[in-house]
């Protein structure tokens, strides 16, 4: 039967510029209780730490609640809508989100933390650091926090990956009643952030948690600018 | 440390109209290998064997792949675009996704699955009747396949929920480094219905499964009418 277990990491400590994240993940899974890797886990690590270890972090003023909003204009190619002081933007990387993904918490005070260049990029170099330091192999996930069109609340989605599928194709399997199945990409990677951060929270200082079980089929190369990002010319709502 | 475990529940009948749901779900959990209920599980049960049970099918020309897009038309109150035969609407419920949630697929031939009349009242339902054939505690998810904007692939959400939190609030709750937190409305009930989806699939027959520890704070009364759809007047994108 298929089983997944998904928990957080604890005792990363605050990640600074230049730091291996590969090593805090690999170290703080050591040290806990029944969290060493194994191959097929799906490690899913928050943007945020990605972007201060790659030293995305821009000094802001702190007095100005919107100093910045000049970093969302810049790290946007099209601006969708803005209503008071939310912009949603399509960024550089093809994302659409809030405020270009830029946003102050869990940062230092006076800095903003911009989206990694390429998150990707970044889940390949965390994956290959993995198999070197832990002699794993695992998927990696970066994982961010997006709102919704037509639904309140945020989720949490994949902004990069590696290991591991951004969308697994089930067009043409046969439905439970053995007829063929109309079209179902389901975007797992997406999936998987989802379920990590219902151990992670956004005020408990887990930034990384670990998804056991994931079906071994899903674990490929993957990418979520391929694979998960939508052309705009694709799009009914752009 | 917080740790989920998500597992489907096998050996779950075809559901045909006038079942009782939640007994198939309660004989279900006591059969499987470690699979019986306990308080605080929230089981996540698929919009179509509740549709059916609910008798909510219409009889469609089975030689005519578009015999059931006048039912769209009729569950829906907004058309938002159209594209080919893709049909984006709101429906009666308030929900934005294509087709109005109806489809064929796991469907026997002739006949087209609507969404429940009240998808929350369906999980208050199941609840109700778990408490009592159970003795168990639980909360529950009606969940369903929808696209997103902007992104390709498509996940499972929440279209009803009782006894767990559609969003949990988490705005003024201090981030990891102890300062005010900016708007953070965590949607967890759509985060448990895409958990439930890795385990779940889409032709392998699971249409119920159980996500086990999550935040005992998060179980409360519930309600994706009330807490996950967006009003088209607080809507940027309608």
């Amino acid at each position: 039967m298929s089983r997944l277990t998904v928990f957080g990491l604890e005792g990363i400590p605050e990640v600074k510029v230049g730091d291996d994240v590969a090593t805090l993940i690999a170290e703080s899974a050591l040290a806990g209780n029944d969290t060493a890797l194994v191959d097929g886990d799906v490690i899913v690590v928050t943007q945020k730490i990605v972007s201060k270890a790659e030293d995305r972090l821009v000094a802001v003023d702190p007095d100005d609640p919107l100093s910045h909003k000049p970093l969302v204009e810049r790290e946007s190619v099209r601006i969708l809508r803005r209503r008071g002081e939310l912009i949603i933007s399509e960024t550089v990387h093809g994302f659409v989100c809030a405020n270009a993904g830029i946003d102050l918490s869990n940062v230092e005070r006076g800095w903003a933390a911009l989206l990694p260049v390429d998150s990707d990029r970044s889940a390949r170099r965390i994956r290959d650091r993995l198999r070197h330091l832990a002699g794993v192999d695992v998927g990696v996930v970066i994982s961010d926090t997006f709102g919704r069109t037509w639904r309140r609340g945020v989720t949490d989605v994949a902004i990069g990956c590696a290991g591991i599928a951004g969308v697994v194709d089930l067009r043409g399997t046969p439905d439970a009643l053995g007829r063929e199945m109309q079209v179902t990409e389901v975007a797992v990677v997406d999936e998987i952030a989802a379920a990590a951060e219902l151990v992670m929270g956004k005020s408990t200082g887990i930034p990384v948690a670990v998804v056991r079980g994931i079906d071994p089929e899903w674990m490929r190369t993957g990418s979520v600018s391929e694979e998960i990002v939508r052309r705009p010319q694709d799009d009914l709502f752009r």
